[in-house]
């Protein structure tokens, strides 16, 4: 066990019983890890066309991303399900309600519900931003805007409340009120009001409509600027439950040692850090110069078999840099496969003719390999006890499931 | 008159009257402006010796600058008193105390005097700063580090009450828990405490020694962090006076509209704006690639002719975007000669030989000039009153006083 994981890990010490309630000594129980306890995600964009049909006339004025048309349900659910146990789902409001009071909610409800279905642990993403606007916004006054947007946070967090209890509550906020690459409703309000009247607004709704939520501040500037923003909101009595940071590394990995100090950075802070978006790609880096990524627009951005075996490398030591950390508890890659990912970057873990790139397998390597227990014979002693130590998550003996859970512990099972 | 200036400006319906308080009618009186309303400021560092002697043993220990070892006291008071009307004075703590309990009080107090008694505004600069620290402080506990800076805030704040009523409360609060350029004992006090602790300790232990002092946030960052750090302390509730901005433009002055819409974005929070720290050099440009300008450290950094000229173009246009801005209130050079000038950078107005660059008459002809009334023969209609438009500020009226002050006024004076 490398001891840099030991916050990874449990113990349990599992009394095994026979049907009848006797302690099963000296019998051999096949024990496999079922589920990792931390979030593995990915984006679950590609899945809501597959799983429940075309979007709203509309959704496609919008900036859109993540259809993976290459792929069919079922080649698209064993890619993606045999990694990840998080999905984020798209809630953007141009995509989502492209045509005023017309939400597409059958259609996430319907996704929401495949991915429950298989255990997928469902986020949603996100309740308050300032891109990807619905037309229609344009032009109403800031107090129009502040009103439709505070009901669009309560129906999301509220309607879904059960399915989705994880939500990006807003995003950007460090740029929000200065954004200036492209007219939007929710900048100027930001600007009139402030950034933390938008955090708390977000905050507040979202808590409201449903107390059981996990409710996520995320964003990309990871500089002091948003230190200060999650001081300024801390101070206000707002009530953050994980701090979300992006890392789109569209221009290069970053190195374990900027990972480590910004993990150190947040974590400062005594929140949870959530890796919302995790970008490594396989084909030339973007420019340097670029500012805002979405500026960068090529025709054709390849996957060639030397940035398939970089970004296989930058995966590995990216994840082992974000699974070392204490304060991290979720890392959410952005897409499964090149076809439709965001900038048309070759980012996915899968090629768009749907084959696995050497990053898949690496991630593979470490989520269902070195991070986990497959399924393995063990012995119980005279008193019908075995010690499990393993990666905290969902097990079963014999097909009857326990966790491991952080520390040491005593569970039973009994053997049906 | 420069519409763009009007708000720069006011107008007095102004009734003289005889000795004998009778109207002056058909009276021709010479009318001259004799200061600024506006903050014309420049740092007084050069004075502390010049006027009150040598600093205390270990004060050479820290850094220090703004020693103009090659002008006499009363060149450098000729050259200074004629622009400026706002004195910075240095409090930097190692140097103020570079022995822990022997504050180099007397000195500054002498100092402060010495430009009090010719009718200039003093500021002490800066109670809480992460820079050039005394060697004593290293190595304390937090409680302790804290429990000091507290005192020194009461000391400074309340000891020159009265003399010194502007103060830089907090210099640099949005680096200060990530400062890495230089051990200091307030960074792990900031980093363990948060920023907003800091900058409400040093505005509410200034404002008890001192309720009538102008207290300022000052920085360098004027990113979306210094935003978000202003959002966060004035949503905690701690009053602040004015937002100051430095401008060390070593790298080269930054634009009109670069500095129109720092202006605009620092001015939303509804608070005068101080740009505290301007810097333009008449030598080469220091590398753009260097981040903290202290990094730049060359043998010999000479003004040149080319450099001056750009200068002073620099200098006009720069006040001239400031002075146009309503929300601007002080604006302060940083230093009158290249003699013993921070960085030893070409940032004087006056050459280390004492000669004035082409900056300092360009500042002049606006301070003095464009912006200025000079002694005008003007004569009082048959009710002995006459009308002064012009820049705000104090004015005589053959020698006796007279303010003018935004909007329209009625005043009078007596002759004598």
């Amino acid at each position: 066990m490398d001891r840099t994981l030991m916050h990874r890990t449990g113990e349990v010490t599992l009394t095994v019983r026979t049907p009848d309630g006797r302690p099963a000594a000296g019998r051999t129980v096949t024990v496999a890890q079922r589920r990792h306890a931390f979030a593995f995600g990915n984006i679950g964009f590609d899945f809501v066309p597959l799983v429940a049909g075309p979007g709203p006339a509309g959704a496609g004025d919008v900036e859109t991303f993540g259809q993976a048309g290459g792929l069919d349900l079922e080649r698209a659910e064993a890619l993606w399900c045999n990694l990840f146990n998080t999905a984020t789902l798209p809630f953007y409001w141009g995509g989502y309600e492209p045509r005023r009071g017309a939400p597409d909610t059958a259609r996430l409800t319907a996704t929401a519900r495949w991915f429950a279905g298989r255990g997928v642990t469902v986020k949603g993403h996100p309740l308050v931003w300032h891109t990807v606007q619905p037309p229609w916004l344009l032009g109403l006054d800031l107090d129009e805007v502040e009103r439709l947007l505070r009901a669009r946070i309560r129906d999301l967090a509220g309607g879904f409340a059960g399915l989705i209890d994880t939500w990006d509550a807003i995003n950007e906020a460090v740029i929000m009120p200065v954004f200036a690459n492209g007219d939007n409703a929710v900048t100027p309000l930001a600007r009139a009001r402030g950034r933390i009247h938008m955090v708390r607004m977000a905050f507040e709704e979202a808590r409201a409509a449903n107390p059981a939520a996990t409710l996520i501040l995320n964003d990309f500037d990871l500089s002091s600027a948003y230190e200060c923003l999650i001081e300024g909101v801390l101070e206000a009595g707002v009530r953050v439950d994980a701090i979300g940071l992006q890392t789109h590394m569209h221009q290069g990995y970053r190195g374990e040692e900027y990972t480590a100090g910004v993990l150190d950075r947040f974590a400062r802070y005594g929140l949870p850090l959530h890796l919302t978006e995790t970008t490594l790609v396989s084909g030339h880096l973007m420019p340097a110069g670029i500012d805002d990524l979405n500026d960068y627009r090529i025709p054709h951005w390849p996957s060639t078999p030397e940035g398939e075996a970089r970004q296989a490398d930058d995966v590995v030591r990216h994840y082992r840099t974000l699974f070392a950390h204490p304060a991290v508890r979720s890392v959410t890659y952005w897409g499964l496969t090149d076809d439709g990912a965001w900038l048309g970057a070759p980012a996915g873990l899968v090629r768009a003719d749907g084959t696995r790139k050497p990053s898949y397998d690496a991630l593979e390597s470490l989520i269902k390999g070195e991070w986990w227990l497959p399924p393995t014979s063990m012995h119980t002693s005279a008193d019908g006890t075995l010690t499990v130590r393993g990666f905290l998550g969902d097990y079963t003996a014999d097909g009857v499931p326990f966790t491991v859970t952080a520390g040491r512990a005593a569970q039973e099972v009994t053997l049906t």
